[in-house]
């Protein structure tokens, strides 16, 4: 292989200055710099420096895993985490584990051989692997047995879009509840709507969502709005069931919201872009990035954390699939 | 630290069925399951069977690097590159670096440091970095020196949006530039559907668009379409461009298509469900990532590769904002 004094006799300069270049310490002119590339691509010589710089600092890397980048929740989430460690000079990678326990293993095993400095994941792994010992933080699904969590007041949340639709006259509400089978946090807004809705003088039905998916999200629509066609309101248990039932109301020619009113969960970006645009419950997926990441910082570093499990708080964002209760 | 030994003492059990429970090979009841983890727990056994595992393969890990996945093209194109990857027993880990160098090359250590198999990227590194010497693929950004690539057919795309538009009847057409920052593809476009534009008898009016962020967009629509109030047809770089058109378009009570026309390009999942659905270029982005997975492969197991700058063809989608040519 190539020595940098090769490299250096190759392209006419000093080997200090072939150095400098590699150890990208110091000034080198341009043209240099252009010479030294010419030299090493011409001698392949392969320096490896990246790998060598990095050698020297502590591992910067921390593991992002999330079930769902393509869920528009998610890529706010993993932009409110960055943006904090890049700050303090880590870098996020992302992994897709699209609920799959095996893919989740495989990314762990990445993750502990790359020495990453910090796990954030919406699925709790620490209880099946207690020999893992990097700082782990639990987003979005949180339970009682998460040792380090940040998450949303579901339980407002879903209180809130109920009372919400109810201030602004439903008498015929069809309450969505999201797919169960990882996120609890589903059930729990679902139960919170219910119990408020259930104390009002109103017709109620409710329906089990199975997908995060559009086509199939908008069959259900379909298959539930010809069932129950005097709903005046729906409650969604996410943004993209809204969206997707909004779609299916105005193709079959109903006013939103005069006729029906739609009501989403999330506030995800397209949200406020479809017309009309969505009233929704504003969840602070970036902001849980953020914390989490600041979590992940302060446990790694060892600085004291005052609370171990954030609830973060939700509102209410009006818009325009609502009625507003005062008309 | 405690050895398997004194885990299986803790546990009530043989060496050997702690051992097939750590290594995960060969049957363990779930009730020694149970007692493994307690005692595991209990000891603080550090085993790092995860890391172990992974010693004795090949490193499995292929670097995503993209400009933004809060743009929903990414998302689709990454899900190809994982589905493909996964299936030959790699792992994807996806890396935002936001279109900053800096950033790029943090996360370039990172999977150096990984001894990544090969990185996926939209950014073609090579020529700044020739003493990387793991595989690299360029998608989308794909030029003349890109040694490996996969990229759509832009210029048939930009072609083909200005000829549907004009079939449709088009006689005053905004088109409208993307950011041109790095990618050269969204120019190509936007060149092509003016050349074809300029043969017809119309009046074309241009303006060049400085972002992919929605509100930026939303501000350059308003000051456009209060500039020219007489356009009936609107050719957009990409479908978040086409849709904050169009939300504005349906906020002023402008009838689409019948008015104006909207053609967007990309085909986001998002097009098909927001009403009306929108007219768009397919971009074949999933393929893109499924393609440029399947390189990475061959070229990091010696695979012959028939061709390296893959060239995907892409597709007028008929939906509701353009007008029916037949019509």
């Amino acid at each position: 292989m190539a020595t940098i004094k090769e490299v250096a006799e190759e392209a006419g300069l000093s080997k200090s200055t072939v150095s400098r270049y590699i150890s990208q310490k110091g000034y080198v002119s341009k043209e240099a710099q252009e010479s030294i590339k010419a030299a090493i691509a011409k001698l392949h010589y392969s320096p490896n420096v990246l790998a060598q710089s990095l050698k020297t600092k502590k591992n910067q890397l921390v593991g992002l895993l999330l079930p769902d980048i393509s869920n528009p929740f998610f890529p706010r989430l993993a932009r409110g985490a960055e943006e904090y460690l890049q700050e303090k000079g880590y870098r996020v990678m992302l992994g897709n584990i699209s609920d799959s326990e095996d893919l989740e293993e495989d990314y762990l095993k990445v993750l502990i051989q790359s020495n990453a400095a910090g796990i954030i994941t919406t699925h709790d792994f620490t209880k099946k692997h207690p020999e893992i010992d990097i700082p782990v933080v639990v987003v979005d699904r949180v339970d009682e047995q998460t040792k380090y969590g940040v998450f949303s007041d579901n339980k407002t949340g879903g209180h809130l879009a109920a009372e919400i639709i109810c201030q602004a006259g439903a008498k015929e509400v069809l309450l969505i509840r999201g797919p169960l089978d990882l996120a609890n946090n589903l059930n729990e807004r679902y139960q919170s709507s219910l119990a408020y809705l259930q104390k009002e003088d109103l017709l109620i039905h409710t329906s089990d969502s199975k997908s995060f998916k559009f086509d199939k999200i908008q069959s259900e629509a379909r298959k539930n709005l010809n069932q129950w066609t005097k709903i005046d309101s729906i409650i969604a248990p996410s943004d993209v069931h809204a969206i997707a039932y909004l779609h299916e109301l105005l193709a079959r020619g109903v006013k939103v919201p005069e006729e029906v009113q739609v009501m989403g969960y999330d506030d995800i970006l397209m949200s406020q872009f479809i017309y009309p645009s969505l009233s929704t419950i504003h969840q602070p997926s970036y902001r849980m990035g953020h914390y989490a990441a600041e979590l992940i910082y302060k446990i790694a570093n060892q600085i004291p954390v005052e609370e171990n499990r954030i609830k973060l708080p939700v509102y209410y964002v009006e818009r325009e699939t609502v009625r507003r209760s005062y008309e």
